[in-house]
């Protein structure tokens, strides 16, 4: 195992066309190319306006062109690409909200559907329904990579502490968190969440966003950050496009699970938690 | 059911008198009790110096003196009585670290042992090891007033989301924390802790610290503080002595869970978390 990741997170610009979507990150893949990052992640679907009019006329099944777009760029960039959300449409024509990973081959290693779809109406602020045109997925994400186990869900998924909560307990060392909080909850709670999952699960956790723009119908709280596992914040953009480079050391994982030992002391006597 | 409680927080100085720490509370009741609190909450062994030498030499018996006191106090005060924690000893010479609750009449309504005792050794900062004089206790504690249900626990147990989210999941609307964060931890993990309980649990969370004495062995962060289910901060003190009343409307506890809805929206299918 390695102990030194280097992470790219691709903050991308979001507009009502797939294709150029697709070519942006292509773009800004090749920006980070020069760092030689390991791993590189997206925004939530950030090849589709966050819109419940756009997510079926951008579906597309598994292993169709995007995937296929967006394989050849982990092989061609020689990463692991955790490629934020795309809409996802399956055999009945259903619709989800999923997160692909691809190793530096281009293979599939890892797909996670979102599970809590995100359906709020805040008083004088943000609401939305993603259960108007979308269908959640059944499975708890947790892959293998050369570096650490590795946790994964999007956005809303991560404010139910279970999930990055199970990850940990299985190994995970390092979480990502493709996301898109608006307006309300961004300023509110996007780094208080973030924080608390690397604090009380003791892992890295990575939460990247699509950039903001004003003119869209959701206006994506931006602020892509990275949390350590001590809960300090190492890396955090603002709400324009941008892509960053960051390495983190897996050592620190060990290190502060040794020193604060939140899941060596859980009692595991007293209270059961685990996937179904 | 009423909506609105009082709630007071008592962050008393503590010296190694037991008796004078036992009287300071009695002072500090009396100068909230023009404000008519319903519900009056204290610090972490607010009645004997946070040190290993200290917990045996100031245990005593449930319904011991100290215990008795603590009953009067809220019989006097007309309050719930959250006095707290203190040493415990039981029958076979054991030592907890236990947090009392009294109601009006001064009748005990709740105890809740630490589960989870404080060990942890943070290099170049705190270190502690409460497992040298102290034994865990084996309960998750909730119990009913006629305001709402309300979740107790103690410090280092809140670390563990598992604690809050049970009570929550078992209809806590409120929950209370009787807590002696230090120097290390205060800074970098306090105020996080109790906002990330506060909103993932979608209930008040209540951190009742001690004051901070540089005389002593620990040094208490301090810092007593009151969050709304939204993650904020309505009421929070500096490290010195002090007592506050901070009123509370539980009807925001509904409002919340109705419009971000992290409770009814737990996939109860993919995770179970429950107490054993």
């Amino acid at each position: 195992m390695k102990d030194k990741i280097k992470i790219a997170q691709l903050q991308t610009p979001v507009c009502d066309d797939k294709e150029k979507n697709l070519e942006t990150l292509g773009e800004y893949l090749n920006k980070v190319s020069s760092s030689k990052p390991d791993l590189v992640t997206a925004g939530e679907m950030f090849c589709c306006p966050y819109d419940n009019s756009c997510f079926p006329k951008y579906a597309e099944p598994e292993g169709a062109a995007a995937w296929q777009r967006l394989s050849a760029y982990a092989r061609e960039f020689g990463v692991y690409l955790q490629a934020g959300t795309v809409p996802e449409r399956d055999e009945q024509g259903r619709i989800y909200n999923t997160a692909y990973v691809f190793d530096p081959r281009g293979r599939q290693i890892a797909k996670h559907r979102k599970v809590h779809l995100f359906d709020i109406d805040v008083e004088g602020g943000q609401s939305f329904r993603e259960s108007d045109t979308l269908t959640a997925g059944d499975q708890i994400t947790v892959f293998d990579t050369e570096f650490c186990r590795i946790g994964l869900c999007i956005c809303f998924d991560c404010r139910f502490p279970e999930m990055a909560r199970i990850a940990s307990l299985e190994g995970a060392q390092l979480f990502l968190v493709p996301a898109a909080f608006n307006m309300t909850t961004g300023p509110a709670h996007w780094e208080l969440m973030f924080r608390s999952r690397a604090v009380d699960d003791q892992m890295f956790v990575v939460g990247t966003s699509d950039a903001r723009d004003m003119n869209a119908s959701y206006h994506a709280w931006g602020h892509s950050m990275i949390v350590d596992p001590w809960g300090t914040v190492i890396s955090e953009m603002d709400e324009n496009p941008d892509a960053r480079v960051t390495e983190i050391d897996l050592a620190q994982v060990d290190r502060i699970r040794r020193q604060l030992p939140l899941l060596s002391a859980r009692r595991d006597d007293l209270y059961t938690l685990r996937r179904k």
